[in-house]
């Protein structure tokens, strides 16, 4: 499969998406993309590490900007192939990834091979396995072992916000609620201790509970507590001794991960559970003062048809953060049409998003 | 293999716990159960249906007295071969079936083949695939294809009951209750409605749900509505649109099984939730009162270390009671030790059935 970087981003946008690249199955769109950065783009240098490409310039700019994007989706839904289509009047591209997040890789992939003159130094990330648990996400390898590649002074990541800056993002902590009861046949049910109706004032607690909202650098960010799982039994006719709930919080930038974990502990405090953090990422604060940030958000005001908000999601944005790096997310694509069967994206998102980076990208600072 | 019926039964308990028969492999079993019968007991017609072995005598008795034992045994856990040993003094005899119900059967085949002046005509069934669902069971091909050999005045179950008489039994109803939800990205929770937290109500009413208890011929029973399994969950970033509970209520026989689900009905009543029955068999009424009943109950009473109760359990009682015939649990072993990896039988408790039963059986009423 050979991908025409010098072609319109959104024929870039169907080529990427009918390469399907499900995560931990990346292997035919990496080498695409690798062999295409490596023959239609000049003045990089290209690293390939695993599934994760990165290329960078070195023209000794007074400053460096990060496009990052993930080439993994979630699992195909008879949605791949992809389709162009029209609906109400706007052409859209339908695909598994088309938003989350081919369309986001198209223009950049498209900005490496055109942009002649950059007006700060490029790096480019394209990684996998952003899908599925942090652990097997390319770029912590790649923050392991070679982490001066994420290095900048702003890092976009590519991830669908409909052309909107969206700033920072959310965290995210997942816990597993696990209550234990004493196991007995059911004909004789006095003699066990159902875990499974233990889960009943957790669920009340999670159905009652009313989620904050708040406001950072003019962005307003929403939490929420989901229980994401629920699981027990042991068969058809014995009265169980373990059940859980998995629980998801999302939280916003304002609190680290250890008062997201209080916070929770705190709203199922008194009852009789163990409570195990599974999973945890750390959101990230806007960072919209930084000075090469601001420029993006310029360009981005005056193009009109778009703006600054908070992204809800937790993404790769809080990897730089973390780092001391602005990051933002700012892709083509409605973040709410990310994972879902009739995922599909506007043309004229592609457009315009490419536009506006090719604007910020050529403009100096 | 060969089973001698004229051993002691605690040798005969022994060798047919050493001839593995998990539900839907018990080919070998049936085949020495089936041998034995055909050749060391005289007076009986023998009839083999599939795993069924079914034999009974024609003396013109006034009265027939059914003897009913299944076969199979659950999984086995380490625990086949059996052994004996010596426990607190009394000598007991370990292993997958020992209990259930083992024990039972060598009685019943002893028995058949040692009581030569029987004061009832006697029908003999030994069934396969009792421990699995009720589709399956042998007893219910007998009862579509050759239900007159089901006939008569009492059947006894060799089910395990301590020796006690073990009346009637409690019928269970399985429901599986779902909550319907819309689901979203966790990140936007607000954007979904979450199914799991629906099932708090319902949990909250199984939590604080308070079991009858009744009394019927002296035999007092006592209810219990239980979860048996709870599932819900699309992924760990997913408000989940759909989650379910299965609760199983074991209920008294004084309710039919539409009764029963009507009072499970009532129990939800109010809540959103799709209420599906997945299984459900009626209970048996004790029976205690039918001519043929009272002398065993007599024969026990007058034994003086056991006596008449009510069992909590769903049997193959109830396939008799429907059918008007007076039925009761009555075996060696600790109902609470079936499907024990540590499952294991007195062996007074083996001597002391045989004796009792022996002695109803040559009584004439």
């Amino acid at each position: 499969m050979t991908l025409d970087l010098h072609a319109d981003p959104i024929a870039l946008t169907a080529a990427l998406v009918d390469i399907p690249s499900v995560s931990r199955d990346e292997a035919a769109i990496t080498a695409a993309v690798e062999t295409a950065l490596r023959t239609q783009t000049s003045g990089f240098a290209v690293l390939r590490r695993g599934n994760v490409v990165l290329a960078r310039t070195n023209r000794g700019l007074p400053t460096r900007v990060v496009l990052a994007g993930h080439l993994d989706t979630v699992p195909i839904a008879d949605n791949v192939p992809g389709r162009f289509t029209t609906e109400n009047g706007a052409e859209v591209f339908y695909g598994c990834g088309s938003v989350d997040m081919k369309s986001g890789d198209a223009v950049f992939l498209h900005l490496a091979a055109t942009v002649a003159e950059p007006a700060h130094d490029l790096t480019l990330i394209f990684y996998d396995c952003e899908e599925i648990s942090a652990e097997f996400n390319g770029l912590t390898a790649i923050e392991r072992e070679v982490p001066e590649w994420l290095d900048g002074d702003l890092a976009i990541l590519g991830e669908p916000s409909g052309g909107w800056i969206e700033a920072g993002c959310q965290g995210t902590l997942r816990v597993r609620l696990q209550t234990k009861g004493v196991r007995a046949h059911s004909a004789r049910s006095w003699l066990g201790d159902n875990a499974i109706h233990r889960l009943a004032p957790i669920l009340a607690r999670l159905a009652e509970y009313r989620a904050r909202e708040v406001e950072i650098d003019g962005c307003r960010y929403r939490e929420g507590l989901s229980a994401v799982r629920a699981g027990g039994g042991v068969a058809g006719n014995v009265v169980p001794d373990e059940a859980e709930v998995e629980v998801n919080f999302r939280f916003a930038p304002d609190r680290s991960v250890e008062q997201a974990i209080d916070h929770v502990r705190e709203v199922f405090a008194g009852l009789e559970l163990d409570l195990e953090v599974t999973d945890a990422a750390a959101g990230a604060l806007p960072g919209l003062t930084a000075p090469a940030a601001r420029g993006l958000v310029d360009t981005v005001r005056a193009h009109g048809s778009a703006g600054v908000r908070a992204k809800y999601g937790w993404t790769d944005v809080s990897r730089f953060a973390a780092r001391g790096i602005p990051a933002v997310n700012f892709g083509p694509g409605d973040p709410n049409l990310a994972h879902k069967r009739d995922e599909h994206v506007p043309l004229a998102q592609i457009t315009a998003v490419t536009e506006m980076l090719r604007h910020y990208l050529t403009t100096p600072a």
